[in-house]
């Protein structure tokens, strides 16, 4: 924790890797594999959502996981807030253990807003509005831009529209932008130009973060090609765990995150400090396929085998 | 097949990919894979290896397969040739059916080249220099260099020992090399550097191949590289397979070549035309996933399940 790394991995497991597993997991479990996670050197954690029990089942024991997770130095554990309820969930928590940073999420098209949010993208700014003004300056906070670069129903999304939903957030207060490889469609001379663009446009002070898929096998090309461009910041998960099922509306639906043990592996290799023990890391996508009873997509972790 | 594609993918399927499975196909099996490969519209097919039986049983049918899969116009079928003996098989086939294409191989390394060929690398390339004065003029030749990156025995290979070895190769009437990166240790930068080396010290019509392996994921990502340094002749194979068990002391083993299926659709979405069928190609990776009776490695494959 001393040095500071080159790239900063923020390890979405608990979060975006499970947000549909069908299987909901013990807070027990959950807050062991994510000591084990923090073990691991990671500075950013996806730890939970604020997302209502009803619809989100997986996520119902949020408070119970925060307070089972202790905080540590120099690490944001982050939770998810898609309204306005969220954040005062979060809020109330704070004297017992808040997160330390929070996301909101917009999507840049008005198709997808519709499907996953059922709502318009102006009502949805409002919400963001809303919830960016309770928040207050209680938490570092995110803003996430889903299908940055297609949408499985409006089509190819307009650079210029990820830019300038970035600066909507950015007149919120919020510093941290994800941009959201919803589909996992983008490749990587597009992910270099929008990356590019992006911080040609935005103040230098605001973190670009690439929150990339893997539907389609392209979640490490398309990161080297967001380092190339000078993106530092990356949303991976545990065996290239997440990803939403098609009957949730997000077109041909997909295979997950990019998988962290893989990335931080070939950031390592050329020569990138990710902060991260390898090895526990690898230890730790095992323990995430024992977790889920199944084998998950990590390749580094299969070395050795004949799959 | 009457315009040229941007990229030539080879099929490697057939050879690279069943050469360490332990289940041996039946011939008719393999000839009906090989009928539905080409019918995915590729120009280059590994169709076998005229490897002794006694070490790779899984090539004992390498003539009557030869048989069995009649010639296309445009396409060459291409079979490894491990020693001078497999040359004379496969000359020995030519009024019947031969390969349009043969390879050779040698290893970068001193030591992978006394584990993996159980000789020095001197010899390698007598055996090499008899087999090239064999084959004449009567086959397309491929010189493939293994360990081109990393040696799992001697570390780092140095760019310098490639170029030398594809001169040597060059030297014997052999204008097309095979950069294999045998462990899946490569990353884009290194994979930039050699490739535009090569390239710089190699007259212009030498076809220089990239012959990846994705142990760690990180196939694409080194495609792109290659492409981006000019490459655009790439080995893959359906679903990724392939891949040298470690038990044959290949260093960490791994999982397999780059996925045809999925490096198709990357290129396919950076606008670059692969002459593949995409639908049929997808096809032809499930058919290769019941041959095989398992689940294989493509992403697009799987686009829409929640695995």
């Amino acid at each position: 924790m001393t040095e500071m790394p080159d790239v900063i991995l923020n390890e979405c497991f608990a979060r975006d890797g499970l947000q549909h597993e069908p299987t909901v997991l013990p807070a027990a479990d959950k807050a062991a594999m994510l000591e084990r996670i923090a073990d691991c050197g990671f500075r950013r954690i996806e730890i939970t959502s604020f997302s209502h029990p009803k619809y989100v089942p997986q996520f119902a024991d949020a408070v119970e996981l925060l307070d089972a997770v202790p905080p540590r130095p120099g690490v944001l554990f982050k939770a998810t807030c898609p309204n306005p309820a969220a954040v005062q969930r979060a809020l109330a928590t704070r004297n017992a253990r808040p997160p330390e940073e929070i996301s909101f999420l917009v999507s840049a098209s008005e198709g997808h807003t519709q499907r996953n949010l059922r709502r318009s993208r102006a009502e949805q700014w409002r919400n963001v509005e809303e919830m960016a003004a309770l928040a207050g300056n209680a938490f570092t906070t995110v803003g996430t831009i889903s299908v940055a670069f297609d949408c499985p129903f409006d089509g190819p999304t307009p650079p210029a529209r990820v830019v300038e939903d970035a600066q909507r957030y950015l007149a919120l207060g919020v510093k941290r932008i994800a941009v959201g490889d919803t589909i996992g469609s983008a490749t990587p001379p597009r992910v270099r130009e929008l990356m590019r663009l992006l911080q040609a446009e935005l103040p230098p002070d605001v973190v670009v973060i690439a929150h990339f898929h893997d539907s389609r096998g392209t979640g490490l090309a398309n990161c080297v090609a967001a380092l190339e461009a000078g993106i530092t910041y990356f949303d991976t998960a545990l065996g290239g765990t997440g990803g939403h099922p098609a009957e949730i509306a997000y077109g041909e639906g997909f295979t997950g995150n990019v998988c962290t043990e893989d990335l931080a592996t070939l950031f390592e290799a050329m020569g990138l400090r990710t902060g991260l023990d390898i090895t526990r890391l690898r230890d730790a996508g095992r323990a995430a396929e024992t977790l889920l009873g199944r084998r998950l997509h990590a390749r580094t972790t299969r070395l050795g085998e004949h799959a």
